[in-house]
């Protein structure tokens, strides 16, 4: 990969001296360093190279590059469609094969924006020294779309979500980012909602591309506006069939609310064991939580930078993400060619008046367990955005469900009971991950529901649980089993049933504001009110959630996805019709409380 | 407190309306809301109205400035001389006893920050009524020194150092520093200065002295430099004999280091047990930290925003510092009288050429112990900051004496080994704030040293301490016993020695740099190389240190103070001769290593 990374640059390098030399150190230079490195690369790493994978796209640009560099077409054939010139390898089926067809990145986007770096920058070379392949519309403007998916997949802050191994100061600066930016601004129409990223960058590329942006930045400075992030689905595979992602905003610029929804493939060698995994941004903040990886890049007593054995041990464990855990084992028991087999699939989207739901399933993370979470947000005019998490498990057998929400802030009230481990704790398991968590509390309740409000910057946020006397609630908090102290020590609050079929209902919600230099504090208490199942069976689930003086009932249709079938059901006597696999409903309830 | 609040709001309201008033409307007012009130505060409540405290400094300026709305010059007289007119309460004589001479607030910044609202808005009213008291050059302009000091106390970020009870989110961007501003600007000579301040704030007084301050900032765009942080030493006390604050200052605007070193008075009822302790600031972060208060602003279900039973329990207890602590008992064994009838004592403190030195001792704060510790900062050209801080500590009878470095970063690495409670731990002591720290791992060393290295942004930082094979290490974390969740959970580094008369000598760098973004990562490893204590006797104490092939040899006269003592004394069989308390030579080490 070193060798690869330097012949791109290289390349780069020796194009623009070349015609300043003389024959002689043309040879030189070519026969001396570029043509052996390149053999090095199609021939003894024949196999590398030829893999559809991001390190094998460094190495068809390298040689690719140094083709056009050194006028070698044989190169850039092999770069282009593999060793064997048959398109099994090379760039061509890497840009086939590495995005969807709606230019997600299966890796996730830390990923995408490493990958993109090589894809840009080989494209740019084919464009102006190939332009007959017309590199930048290949496969429907791939590279464009890729782009855009791995924008899309940012918080206001700029930081790539952090999907499978990722490290979370990364956010679209990186140089990788400003090269694709430029790129992308000059081949794809000057794209004016990219200025307000490239005055984050504070850079552009060094040619044309970036020359145009930085003359139209300077043209339009002070009427700069945010870039448009917007509700938005992502297939991942090569066919778009594997699955994807679902990323539902709700709110303007600053006050966005960002829920990323997690039901693709698992991502390869990077990929972490967290099959419909939430994360939730609001307010600019990173709200519920992914730790992301366990990795101090290029910190010489953090083995140097590598990943390290927590990354294995807890990052990539089910438990270390706001999806279920069965039976204390991580889905695919962390297994990753076993992982690699399956994708979860999307049940159904909805995307209407406020509201907006998906619903993803996985029926191959554990054996006769099927895992279907569905979430919906509620964006009314009045009120702050309201997530509903509705996660459904059914299974033959009896298997004890762990749904922890990791999160960001600091706890501020629990509606239920609980003992704290003050003065001695323990982990809360000994194996996949739970090694690595302190059991902090412990509680339950008889009231229904259970709440915990959390401070995060200027806002109160509530997860607000459905739970029976049997239901079990953890404080827990990352960073036990560190032997060398690579875990950050952060706090979750985790829901655990006990039976076959269990469903969770989660109502999350953001309310009130803080300001500490002001001194002022408004509606630090949550809005929730009741969380009740009404039908949960084969068919339906159909849950009802009242809040701040309005009833939503929601439906979800178990057996059939398809939008045209019509369902009628009696709900509470009165007989409910509607169409389509998922159904919501507001009401306003008259004289509440009073 | 609240009436006073309202009374002085609602006197400058009156004073705005009193010319469109009749006077049967005036009379109203005056009779039915003003008077009685303000006879409530100086009659019914007359010993809280004389306190010299900052509720006092509210109850003054409301009688007063009501006095000069309804032109009552007897309230006016009360609020300047106190209830019996005798100087012996009122606000002259809280100008003469709250602050020491220098404009330091025994309370601490915090809360000078709290009491310069009323005393500023008091002042502007008899600056405007009662030109000829020339309020504002009163004590030697005791108001401007008054503000300074607030400000100087504060980092680069504004924020105020959170000695004694202090929430930490608290900056100069307040309302009460907003008009405090406004007003010095307006009174003491334009001072551009505070102009960067004032731009940070984005806020001015609505009256002529804000206005002045706005036109300024707008003449002045764009070329506002950084507020003037300076090295500066504040005494304690109305005469300035109760101790004081040093502040070490080394470095430029964004990587200025400012080590806050406290030996004052114990800071009344807000007063935290923390004689002797450290801050750190570093590169605009705070590096090693104090806790400041436990206390949630304003929010319901956080006792409605009190102090809560963890600030008395944890924050105000010594082990919550970066100061030693003896037989895990507080100083006065936290009992306020008590602390109230002392103050630490400056030894001495020297300023020259890139080394300043700071040093102070506390004999009261534990029976038959002397605690003496000297901070010197060295700034050489060619290094970033460094701190040494020599920690003696002499009693007949041996104790156990803990010292805490509470910091704020990711623990990179250690130069020791130990022992990690993995799985199960425990809390350090069970009482005196012990009992809210967990133990997460134990170590000790036979290098002579013990080194732990932290990354905090885009530095390294490492802290390297004497120790013998008696000396244990713990790495520790507040946030046990803790049923409440109030607390944050911090990491700390602690050194525990055992004995009579024990040195500690430990040294605080800056290295290296990191960026995760770009990731690049350099000098990840402190300079230091040895730590020696050459003598520690009754009279000196003189340790060298080996740095970056530097050595450098510190000695502290322990009997004698006087700047005009001669000493000499024998280093390493060479006669060394000095003036005065402290001594400090750098010699560079020849053929270093190699």
């Amino acid at each position: 990969l070193n060798d690869a990374n330097w012949l791109v640059y290289s390349a780069i390098a020796y194009d623009c001296i070349y015609n300043d030399l003389s024959a002689a150190q043309r040879a030189r230079i070519e026969n001396g360093a570029f043509r052996p490195l390149c053999n090095y690369l199609t021939h003894d790493l024949k196999d590398w190279f030829n893999l559809i994978h991001n390190h094998g796209v460094w190495a068809c640009a390298a040689v690719g590059m140094t083709g056009l560099a050194i006028g070698d077409d044989d190169m850039v054939q092999q770069a282009l469609m593999g060793t064997d010139k048959n398109g099994k390898g090379g760039f061509m089926a890497q840009l086939n094969n590495l995005f969807s067809p709606d230019g997600y990145y299966t890796e996730g986007p830390y990923y995408a924006r490493y990958a993109l770096l090589p894809f840009y920058l080989f494209a740019q070379s084919l464009h102006i020294n190939r332009p007959s392949l017309k590199i930048f519309d290949y496969r429907n403007r791939i590279l464009e779309d890729a782009f855009y998916a791995a924008i899309q997949q940012t918080n206001t802050d700029g930081a790539f979500f952090p999907v499978n191994d990722a490290i979370k100061d990364k956010t679209y600066v990186t140089s990788e980012m400003v090269m694709a930016l430029s790129i992308a601004f000059g081949v794809y129409g000057h794209d004016k909602s990219l200025f307000s990223i490239a005055e984050k960058q504070k850079k552009v590329l060094l040619n044309g591309n970036g020359l145009m942006l930085a003359a139209a930045l300077v043209n339009t400075r002070n009427k700069i506006s945010a870039f448009p992030y917007k509700t938005v689905e992502y297939t991942d595979g090569a066919n778009g069939d594997e699955g994807g992602v679902s990323i539902l905003r709700n709110g303007k610029t600053n006050s966005l609310s960002t829920l990323f929804f997690k039901y693709a493939a698992h991502g390869l060698s990077h990929g972490h064991y967290d099959c419909l995994n939430i994360i939730l941004y609001d307010n600019g903040n990173e709200i519920l939580t992914d730790y992301g990886a366990v990795r101090f890049l290029n910190i010489e007593q953090k083995d140097g930078g590598r990943y390290l054995p927590e990354n294995k041990s807890f990052a990539m464990q089910t438990v270390a993400h706001n999806t279920v855990v069965v039976d204390e084992t991580s889905h695919f028991n962390a297994n990753e060619k076993e992982a690699d087999k399956y994708n979860s699939e999307k049940w159904f989207s909805v995307f209407s008046n406020g509201t907006q739901a998906v619903s993803a399933v996985e029926n191959n993370a554990y054996k006769n367990v099927k895992l279907h979470r569905t979430l919906i947000t509620i964006n009314d005019k009045e009120e702050k955005p309201v997530i509903i998490d509705i996660f459904n498990i059914t299974s033959p057998q009896s298997h004890q469900y762990d749904l922890p929400f990791w999160y960001s802030g600091q706890l501020i009230g629990a509606g239920f009971s609980y003992h704290t481990y003050s003065t001695n704790q323990s982990t809360v398991g000994t194996a996949n991950g739970y090694q690595h968590i302190w059991k902090e509390a412990e509680g339950k309740t008889d009231k229904g529901i259970a709440t915990v409000s959390l401070l995060n910057g200027a806002s109160f946020y509530s997860i607000s649980a459905l739970a029976d006397t049997t239901t079990k609630l953890f404080f827990i908090r990352s960073g036990a089993t560190d032997p060398s102290f690579n875990l950050r020590h952060e706090p979750g609050f985790m829901i655990r049933k006990q039976g076959g079929n269990q469903l969770f209902v989660n109502v999350i919600e953001r309310h009130g504001s803080f300001n500490s230099v002001a001194e002022t504090s408004s509606d630090s208490k949550p809005g929730i009110e009741r969380i009740e199942v009404i039908i949960n069976n084969e068919s339906y689930t159909i849950a009802a959630i009242t809040f701040r003086g309005n009833k939503y009932v929601i439906a979800i249709s178990n057996k059939d996805n398809r939008n045209e079938t019509k369902h009628t059901i009696s709900i509470q006597d009165k007989p409910v019709k509607w169409q389509g696999p998922f159904y919501f409903l507001k009401t306003t309830i008259i004289n509440n409380k009073n």
